[in-house]
């Protein structure tokens, strides 16, 4: 079976490997979706990407997945810490996300501690840089397996 | 290059299978750790095991790891929450340590948001059951290779 | 006279009735709408209504509601908890507005509890589910004509 | 069918129309209570009334409210805030009760921003002065229909 | 020497056995008292009992007690949380005072694991349903008799 | 012109002078409410006098006093700390309160230093145990007629 | 029917009796443990007991005791304000717990007020010196005898 | 006997009368000290004064008072909420101090509602504007009578 | 030299000059923005304005800024509370950013003391009204100036 | 017209050039002073200016620039975060202050993020470095100017 | 005479020397302790030293002090900050015990500037690199003589 | 090498030795310093003392400092917990400074655990009396020693 999967990034992303290099490094974003892209096919699974600035974008491209996605790797950016409307999408789509950061938000400023979206996902993986996607995707499939979605 | 990898879990964990099915799964931790072997086999690596009810053990561990190990997945049940000690040994070791949890804390009581960890691990998986490990080990290797540990 | 109420609906309330109908019920937010046009209509009063998940466009909904709107039904979901721009707009436009809510927020999570938008509405209509839209209009009406306006 | 609505007024609310007019209005409370009793007649309900000062009161007003009662208006004054008791009798009954406040409690000290009863009501209308009332009565009405009370 | 102890009983609990007896069984207050005094008389004490839902009556019951009372079982049901002048009571009176509860509040609602009267307490049984009594009048019994009142 | 002064005392102060009289010294209250009629008839002012250990008892002694009443002394005791009823009775009358106490007591417990009356007395007097009802008569006599009531 | 009871004491209890006998008695551990014996046995019940200045070795007690106790009496010294470990090990082995100590924890320092274990006991018997294990012995019995275990 | 007393002001007091006259009243501060005098001198008593904006002139004119004065009263101004080392002068020298201020601080800003001060005074006069020190020397003269100083 | 200085202005303040003209002015933002060119033309530099009730935009504007902005005078009204997403912005881009204010947050709700952005923009001006801006423009003339920018 | 501008800076200042040259540069306080100077004498208004480690000595500065001075700049150091006498001062002597700061208080230590004076200033001017002094009397002459003092 | 004082150092201490030199020294716990030896021993004192990273053995090696050591030098590492069982046994032997540190805790993260064990010591010497414990040792014994012990 | 070494005390340390002598032993201020220069200079160090209760003088001590003094040992009594000021002419003069109290500031009031001067501080040493002082110069002496000065 195949599944698809949707990952979703959040605000600021879009500068990725412009921005900081030394912290983030110099893959741009479309390089490591690229690269995602492959680890997917490779174990017969499918990505579909958004990136936005717009709180409502992501809500709606979160109402729309529930038609034919079967799980979200979601990376919300800043949007991790307030935006409870993102929180409320995510729950009334009813799909399994994983929250995924690229820095471990625990050893940056005590506001990024506070997730308002982790209680509606089902689990996280942070701080591992671009791996982070990898692993968040590796974690994704073997769940969806797992609970024979 | 084989990577040699510590997988260290606290207190409780031995309990696993045993305890609330219904939530962790009927998998003992053994079980997990025999499929989680060759998992890393599969990826040319290593996987060391221990489990301990006793912070003094874990610590003593970590500060052992310096010898021959490159990371560690490190489930620290319930010492995740208090235990300044081991974070301690986390840092004086100096290894890259993914912090990993079967459940996702932030779904769970108020006291488990916070860890006392998480600011020296260099990230965390959690919340996929025991498809954490799974993803922290893929996770750390990719991050092992990339850092060109 | 005929009174002019806007009913604005915030963030993901398009998936009413197909999102935990056990909860919300079946009905959709366009049921909801028609129904209160004939409970307005047999008070002699005419809804204009608005659902988006964009906080922009509420803010700017209520910017243009200065020119022939005579109150405000606002359910503004999760931006409830922190629109501080919405709160603004709330006060600059000078409109009476009533804060609405379908489920009882105090029966919720604790972030649920507090409103940064109560302070700068008239009042409050919460917990009814579908029956908290004629219920606020009820006062709403009510209050109209009792401040003569 | 006939509803029974017991309205409940707490302490302080005997001085209404007495007290800070240019706030509360010049009704008495009888005029409010007589002006509800029609309005609820002409809905086919009837209204039974209690103002107490007394915490203990009302507490057994509840209590007996158990027998004949479809469901109750309250504005519990002060309690609100600090009667843990009066949360309790509302559980134990077992009736739906609409919390009912004159004032946007939001738009006055901080300490009246908690209410201990409103996780156990129904639900809440506030702010819109002697129309609090009519709007409860009306949401309450509705609500009594809709479950099939 | 014959003890003589007062139990005291707070709001609500004159609802006991009628008010969910899933959690606290179907035997009403009578009934636990009457076993209560069996239970006493066989260790040669003498059980006096008042229920109010008045703090006042609660406060006055103490002053009384001064008189002819060895020491007091309470349980003071929501009044455990704000009365302080309930705890100035028990601190005037100068009896010793056991805190009894039926449920364990640290399992339930977060306003309920404060105690205002825990200080001026003797000691704390809870949790153990209709059974909380009996242990309670086990320890005080011990108690006064150790203290050699 | 005589000045009509209500002393109000509040729940637990009926055991004056019988209870830790090294704290609160041997006089009962009467004795004080006696000296204290002196001490105002020597300035050609009246006292009248209640203790009640019921809230609902001072509320409404506060709502009589609106008729014939130019000031009020008030030892509220316990109430001082949450009773808000209380504090909307006194805001309710309009008539200047000295709030009173025996103790300083801000050297007592913490959950004592917060007064939820304070901000609606015109003024306090504390700390000087008996002599604070005749300090807080003389400050209110010598207020009364400044303010030229 | 017999009940196995396990009375488990955490750090420092072993000093019992030979520190500050003013407050805690003269009377070793052992002489409690050895009285509680005969007061079970008079019940038809059976004590075993252990005390540790270890929390894996409280922790492994409990997961031992899943073998053939039926439930337990614990006193876990300060482990009761930070061991969450232990906390889990209650969780863990299902059975009925009765949290247990010497003195009024209220009475004492504030950080002594906190218990992370209280939640997930069955319930709590306090302040009463020794005989604090004499009324959680009988309170449990009752208990165990009741839930017909 | 004659009592000494000492009246010490801090900071922006010497603006009293010039500054805010519908507030503190548009007597100047050496106005309310003559007038202070007066008052003293009839009750066969003696007021010194002291005003100064600099907190180690007032605590040394404290440290100076033990020589010769039987009492002091305090109006700290802003010292109140900060001045640790002016409340460790008050400890020190061992008179009894009466905190006076002219408004009452709870009416004001909540960071007026904390007194570092009030912990080691014998008490407090507030809110009574130029009466607060009559009063104050009022209760200070009966404290100090009653007491046998 | 000439600099180029972007001004963004965030939700509501479009309304400007229409809404509580007593507080704002009745300058409108475009009123403001020419007097503003003319003020900078006068010192060599060039004005670039967007005004946006969406935080998409206002995070786009300054991403696009990197190409030809030399600094930023930014009021981002009510998303200076909340939007992690703008600060995370200004991080990012890496211009000299001046947090601007028309009036003085200080005083005025407590919600409002609070900014996520003032930690990475470069200082502030507050409080001075339509002169916010000049003052603003002003400091950041001298400052990209002095830093040889 | 001339006007007349006092700046004030608070304790430490004087070291100002000496220390820390790469945070606050190598200009002496004297050396902006004279700055300052030309810089307001081009806009025909005159600088007086005062440096003192005293909190006495600023507030008695404050309290006689009530004769000839049109508005104040005030650098009051650390005096910013606990100098309530202060800020009393401020309010007391009318005069429009604007809060002045070389650094950026909110990317420095949390304890500096709270300003006790902030409220009663005009507005605030930060972070700017030596040209902070610079914004803050354009600003303060353009609203002297525009509020036509 | 000779004292005997018991140097005791918690969890990772014993990594001393090998962790971090650039902060905490290239000496090992044992140079320090040799050093300290013939420091005390200058002093006519006798060391004895233990190393552990277990509570519980710190715990016993205090509970075993008390036969024949005067004092105790304890650095507890990571246990300061959470072992309230370390606390109790330091209470409960009653030796006069030197709270401990290498590093100023201040000026490390928040959560070490919280020692559970400082009310129960003597008192503290910290922030001195290796020099700390010559400093305890020095003032300990200096302690240790005046007291006459 | 000689090292200089200021000790400066701040406000009431002028009381010590006539002020509680049962806490802090009769030695005045004048005897300790005296046997501290003889401690000093048996060690080949010299000692200044200064006592003022006045910040200002304290700060300008320090200031003063850098021409001739080695490192610092300051008690700064009550400043410690809130002269911010005093705190940053520590930081900029860049000197060793050792933080010294006479007693155990976490054995006293909980505002006595806050020390904003302690993060600026190289360390600390408390509680041991007078020998605090000699303790910090010991520890100070080294300090200066080891790093070379």
């Amino acid at each position: 079976m195949t599944f698809k999967i949707l990952v979703l990034n959040g605000p600021n992303l879009n500068l990725l490997g412009t921005r900081e290099p030394g912290i983030y490094g110099s893959d741009t974003l479309e390089d490591i979706i690229e690269d995602l892209r492959e680890y997917a096919a490779a174990r017969d699974a499918e990505i579909t990407h958004l990136q936005s600035n717009s709180e409502a974008d992501l809500i709606e491209a979160l109402h729309a997945a529930r038609q034919d996605v079967d799980g979200v790797v979601l990376n919300a950016g800043a949007f991790t810490h307030y935006s409870i409307a993102l929180r409320d999408a995510i729950s009334a789509v009813g799909l399994p996300v994983i929250e995924t950061h690229l820095s471990n938000l625990h050893a940056r400023e005590s506001f990024r501690h506070t997730s308002v979206i982790s209680a509606v996902c089902v689990g996280v993986v942070a701080g591992l840089g671009r791996d982070s996607y990898f692993a968040a995707v590796e974690g994704l499939l073997r769940y969806l397996t797992r609970i024979g979605k």
